[in-house]
């Protein structure tokens, strides 16, 4: 690990939703993360979301030696460059637009640069992970891509319905992401993709983010090595181009954000069967500072130099580039 | 017509969305129409409803002789004792309650006592009668339902999709509403509704109010003989304490306004094929003062005093009463 910082390679993680700190941050700063999507919004609706970005305007101006807010791939290069972790803001829902497709506009010129389309539950623009019943991509839902297209914002999959999720894959002018999930194959969860998905995916140039988060990971006793395994075998399956890594750190927060996760506004708490509980990480992966376990593990499991240095981040910032620009109709 | 006004049927409407003000209060009286479900809510989101409902106090405020704002039966008998049109404050979205099935209580609280369960696409609750896909009635749904049928608020399928009206009808504890549709078998329109769904809604106590908008009900060549044949052979049919009158009437809009019921805030209006305009109402019935016709169209077309007096009214109490008072879980 001798070689110069310039030669190292860049790492971009899919998707993290910590309670932002400094301290947070500065384990991303010791873990050699240069890039992150970083979560400002789950539930919230269009007023809620406001603050949440002004919230992390302030912490990255309280902190400009650590975290600069990016929007361009250049600002994330630049970021590794300086020794700062360049932060894009996004969404793991489009609540945030409420009912106006033109609050995708909106939220772009504030710096969002990747939504989700749904997060666990059925919404206007279409169906989640967990409803017995999917809608598929609504006539809504067609128009908030559109204009995602045409501003340059990421379409997210993550915890879309598997046919809402085709629908999108084959609405979008530009490629789309799974920002932080696992095949089916590897782990049959609802959150995890079906392999139909992720090829439809993949053949459209979009990029899957190999997610550690314990439930979709098959707990804490997977292995290191498992997990490292499973990202070769599906860059074999895919092709090396569309495969990386989105974490989904959460790291700081008290008991109470994984009920706000689990049942937001929309049920009782008392009509949830299961207990919110942060479920414990595996030993080689805690936060965001182990990040250089990961490398190491893909490098052992047989990737490549080129190919390691794609799953870390060059994929994110090849699928930034094609999308951020925006697509002229 | 001598009999004494207490003698007269009682004249509930199931619904209007006026543009209200005093003037168009006055054609209600002057129709004798003594109460009405008035929407005052289509597209908007929470906040943007209390504003519509603070004006409803400021209007009812400035017109005691002519309005009052009620959320019982006994206030509606009352306001017809009076002299007075009794207003029901009503959604036809739940747009209001936004992604919280606890602002259902907030609302019933500000006085709201019927709520659509979607407006025209799908939402959070369920899909809308113009909606390729229907989800069916979502988990949030049916919490919605749930707080509904606790607080007393009427459910409205009006313009609700077909697999989510059964869906409700049968989630329901309460009996619903179609407060303003007609059968397909007389009007094949993808907001009049099939024979299973009011069925279904009869079967469980509910009541469908036949509607007068000329979209839905072959525009304005109709005939009051057809109008009225059809709302007695679906007394026939369905019973007819099942029947009642939901004129749909849509006084002193703007064009613009058109608009925006077709296209809200979902889509541009330019992907909007059809160009929004009011219809042409039939001559025999062009607004709430024409309301005395229906009552000699529906003696000529062979409805009974006792008949008559259950679908200009009685039915609507009938259900308000059975709904307002809340359900014990």
């Amino acid at each position: 690990m001798g070689a110069p910082a310039s030669d190292r390679p860049i790492v971009v993680d899919g998707l993290q939703i910590n309670n932002w700190d400094r301290a947070v941050l500065e384990q991303l700063r010791n873990g050699g993360v240069h890039g992150v999507n970083a979560t400002c919004a789950v539930w919230e609706g269009p007023a809620e979301t406001l603050r949440a970005i002004g919230d992390w305007y302030a912490l990255a101006g309280e902190n400009p030696d650590l975290v600069v807010l990016a929007e361009t791939v250049e600002e994330i290069r630049r970021a590794k460059d300086d020794g700062r972790v360049a932060v894009l803001l996004g969404f793991q829902n489009s609540s945030p637009f409420g009912d106006d497709y033109r609050m995708v506009e909106v939220f772009h010129r504030l710096g969002v640069r990747v939504a989700q389309l749904t997060y666990n539950i059925q919404n206007l623009v279409g169906g989640a992970c967990y409803d017995p019943e999917d809608s598929g991509l609504t006539r809504f839902g067609g128009y908030v891509i559109d204009e995602m297209n045409r501003v340059g914002m990421l379409v997210d999959l993550s915890h879309v319905g598997n046919r809402t999720s085709r629908d999108a894959i084959e609405k979008s002018a530009a490629p789309v992401a799974i920002t932080h999930a696992n095949p089916t194959w590897f782990l049959d969860h609802p959150r995890n993709k079906p392999a139909e998905v992720i090829r439809a995916l993949a053949a459209r140039g979009g990029v899957i983010g190999c997610c550690l988060y314990p439930n979709v990971l098959g707990g804490e006793t997977t292995t290191r090595a498992e997990f490292c395994r499973m990202v070769a075998a599906l860059a074999g399956e895919i092709g090396p181009e569309h495969v990386a890594i989105g974490s989904d750190c959460t790291c700081n927060w008290s008991p109470d954000f994984v009920g706000w996760l689990r049942n937001g506004r929309w049920r009782p708490p008392s009509a949830n069967p299961v207990r919110p509980e942060w479920p414990k990480w595996p030993s080689w992966f805690s936060g965001p500072a182990d990040f250089p376990a990961i490398t190491e593990g893909l490098l052992e499991a047989g990737l490549d130099e080129a190919a390691m240095k794609l799953v870390l981040g060059e994929n994110w910032l090849r699928l930034f580039g094609e999308v951020f620009d925006g697509v002229t109709a």
